[in-house]
């Protein structure tokens, strides 16, 4: 059994990439040709994905976008998920937080109907609800503890004692991958390059998934710099807008892989 | 344009109820009549709604529970919701918590999609993770402030300055309220009773969504004494399992409505 860990290290090795790729397809930016097929969503999603998976270490399907057009888009999600080359870890960012009972049935979405590697979930509900998607070792769950939206601090920045409800996330995620280690990592936004530093000090040995570079304008530099496991394991740098819409022409697949490789680039030069 | 609070009220008024069913259905619980159909989880649904209508104030269908089944699930549950009828409000329980247009896809999903008139969401990212939810005032948010499972305490009792992280939370719904009356609720789990009665009194005026009751074996006590808002508008007290199955089989219709008309009138007793 190869666990998400191992698999994600691959990933990073064999295409040299710290580069993750969200798939959020949002109806009004498709382009024409794509509009044009009889399934939209997944001809984009599948152009996209032939386009960079050698460039990448991870793609990231937003579940809000799929779900916005119904029961197609969920269906266009799961064959978009079917057809990306095994050997790409796949998130599926559904940001999960439920009681014990409805956590199970999104872990059997996630990993079992969808049939992704690892999901995004939110610490509010705390351990119970995480469990679940914790039962497996090829599987991750990735715990919000700095998220890159300009609302961030209203509840993540409330100081628990000395330190803000982040860093109390972070101590509690580190509590909770030691019983069995690799298997939760951090969301941490770009745009907080302190925090972002400071999570790292706190957490040495949990992957980070880091959006925020792009379109939100966070911190590349930061992602590098403070990115990486006490171990050498390379963050997911997540981009999604950026690459997806470079252009809405018919060259959409080709600018998105020149859009993807510009950053995979910029990413491996700084890390030089 | 009737605001999500007054169609509320009426529903309470109309069938003399502050019971909301969960519509949560597990494929191996369902009975085996409803297994030989071609579509068990809407036949499931509306067997459940056409044997409850008259009995409810709400339905809050959760959407994990869906999701496990796909694509199929998610098109049962889009026509359920269309078959409940009109003036029974439906709350879509996705506890969503999501960037800006992210949260955007996902109120698009709810309200447009699905056609629900609210949903829950986790206040974990902030204000702006709410605001695609809080557009129209026929539509609301009911926000996680203290859950019902037994992991809650573990970020919500959290110390911020003299006070637990729930309450914080309570304090800035009631703040993002008061800009748009009845426009956000707070979900708070009948199992803890004390934390329900603080928080009554720091929200006088948000509406109340209680799950808990039954299988949890929360407070039905506690629910009515700290449910209705200063104004009289009661809660939303919410039972999914002990009504769904209340028998597994053929006559699982009536058995759920001999429950939910005892779980009403058990609601009503307390309030007298």
């Amino acid at each position: 059994m190869t666990t998400f860990t191992e698999k994600l290290r691959e990933a990073q090795g064999r295409n040299r990439s710290w580069l993750c790729i969200g798939l959020d397809p949002v109806m009004e930016r498709l382009p024409k040709t794509v509009l044009a097929s009889d399934n939209p969503l997944l001809a984009f999603g599948r152009a996209i994905v032939e386009a960079t998976a050698d460039l990448v270490c991870a793609y990231k399907p937003n579940l809000g976008f799929w779900l916005a057009e119904g029961p197609v888009g969920l269906r266009a999600l799961q064959d978009l998920i079917a057809s990306i080359p095994n050997h790409v870890p796949v998130i599926l960012d559904g940001k999960f937080g439920d009681v014990g009972h409805t956590a199970a049935a999104y872990a059997r979405a996630a990993f079992e109907t969808l049939g992704v590697d690892a999901v995004t979930a939110n610490p509010y509900l705390g351990l119970d609800a995480l469990r679940p998607f914790l039962a497996e070792e090829e599987h991750a769950v990735f715990l919000l503890a700095r998220t890159s939206n300009p609302s961030a601090p209203d509840l993540q920045d409330r100081p628990v004692g000395s330190h803000p409800l982040y860093e109390e996330v972070a101590r509690l995620a580190v509590g909770w991958d030691a019983a069995q280690p690799g298997i939760c990592g951090l969301v941490v936004g770009a745009t907080y390059p302190e925090e972002l530093a400071r999570l790292r000090e706190l957490a040495p040995d949990l992957p980070f998934l880091i959006p925020g570079v792009g379109a939100q304008g966070g911190s590349l530099e930061a992602a590098v710099a403070h990115g990486p496991t006490a171990g050498g394991l390379g963050p997911l740098i997540n981009s999604s807008r950026g690459i997806l819409y470079a252009s809405q022409g018919a060259d959409f697949a080709e600018a998105a892989r020149a859009a993807a490789l510009i950053l995979r680039d910029q990413i491996n030069t700084e890390r030089q």
